[in-house]
């Protein structure tokens, strides 16, 4: 219940996903001693994600900007040599052929989304380490459980939760219903007990009738999976009441919205994110 | 268990869709003492759909071609005056607006879609009934269970249910997920606990992993829902191990579908079909 407890009910909702990096980035300077600076660099990913909708393409280029801001950041302040990532290693598994004849699946973001050319050295502790055994060395060091439990969230943020090209209104949109499958979860005592849970914004529109009129709105996918390493994943057998709820929360509380599906598939052969 | 029961190893599953068409006929006219006669016309539906994505001219173009084969026919017969339709109410409500304030929520082939110059004169004798109680007529006439109870099918066929362009490639698609769902509910004995039950083919591809190999491929949505006369419906809460060995049915039966997703909308806000 962490970020949502501090929220006061002033806060306008347009304003809370940058209200919640405030605290998220006061929590990591606070209970772990850091020094953070935040960075927004929204509307530079925006850009080079326009018009785009190929799911690997969108990975490279946000992998692009990603390191465009580091470099820019690190020049900023003065001189810094190494750029710190915590890449795991289903990262680099499904990234490159590594240790094997095993296939890109996808970039990730800092493994294969980087660019070639780099002027930061590259420090990846975690980089052979599964997500479970992170959590047990996190533990060890004292990182407070509110951020050791957080479920995993891709590279590319919600960038591969668009399927089609990313718009702002679009993020809004999935941004919002993240926070309602967020708050159900962790009223229903739910959120720990799985691996991971987003909703996924589809480029489809269906038929709907709302009163007396037809509507024609768009589709949310909501994926939750059980997993230990994330190598492997099967779909969360949430409650159907639960179900129910966000459901009807999601259609009734966002506009333009007006069916809900539960993704029913194992990894392998899906994935956990849809790109 | 009707059409399953009959069929032989020996058909080849490119020709199961016209073998029970073929025994559906001869069910119709067994059991009902009915001349009936069947009309292969998939291939006019095609060609009028080429390019289409648009829900509403797609129903509209299938009843264009839905009236032509029906007059083509009837003259071929000799004299015929009449078009009996099986209308019932729903489809008139959410047609046009025939005693109220209802905006059109789908052209019903069968009501919105018909032409407005048509040779045949129209017949409809179930317009005002709702499908419960055509199911009670339907049991004093002494019409088999196996008619009464079959789920709703939509007028415009599957063309619905194939979101984006319909082509013969995607329809045989859809065809084999429908026998799998048909298969798996009829072996949980639920199929008569539900008001229907289909697969959606969603325009929609994601990433999978196939071995070590990434894939990229298409997206099943089913749709079951309960109701007692689908002016509302609620989603069906199928047992989960069902839900699972459904979706794993899919993805490793049919080729090209790498997710299945399960709609957990009501109507309202959603619509049984999705266009």
């Amino acid at each position: 219940m962490l970020f949502q407890d501090c929220l006061e009910e002033s806060i306008p909702p347009s304003h809370l996903p940058w209200y919640i990096e405030l605290l998220a980035i006061a929590l990591l300077a606070q209970s772990m001693k850091l020094n953070v600076a935040g960075v927004r660099a929204g509307e530079a990913f925006l850009k080079t994600l326009q018009g785009v909708t190929d799911p690997e393409e969108k990975r490279k280029r946000i992998g692009k900007v990603f390191i465009d801001v580091f470099e820019q950041e690190a020049r900023r302040l003065g001189r810094v040599e190494y750029l710190v990532q915590g890449t795991l290693y289903p990262d680099v598994i499904e990234s490159v052929s590594v240790r094997g004849p095993s296939a890109v699946i996808k970039s990730h973001h800092n493994v294969g989304g980087l660019p070639e050319k780099m002027n930061l050295r590259l420090i990846e502790p975690l980089r052979e380490l599964f997500k479970d055994e992170v959590r047990m060395i996190g533990r060890e060091l004292g990182v407070p459980e509110e951020i050791l439990g957080r479920h995993p969230f891709p590279g590319p943020g919600l960038a591969v939760r668009i399927l089609g090209e990313v718009t702002e209104e679009r993020i809004r949109l999935l941004q919002a219903a993240d926070r309602i499958l967020d708050e159900e979860l962790r009223l229903a005592d739910l959120y720990n007990s799985v691996w991971q849970a987003f909703p996924v914004l589809l480029p489809v529109s269906t038929v709907g009738v709302m009163g007396d009129e037809r509507t024609y709105e768009r589709v949310i996918a909501i994926r939750a999976v059980t997993s230990v390493d994330g190598m492997t994943a099967d779909w969360a057998r949430l409650p159907q009441d639960l179900l129910a709820r966000i459901s009807g929360r999601l259609v009734s509380e966002i506009r333009g919205v007006n069916r809900v599906v539960y993704d029913i598939s194992s990894k392998p052969p899906s994935t956990i994110e849809w790109e």
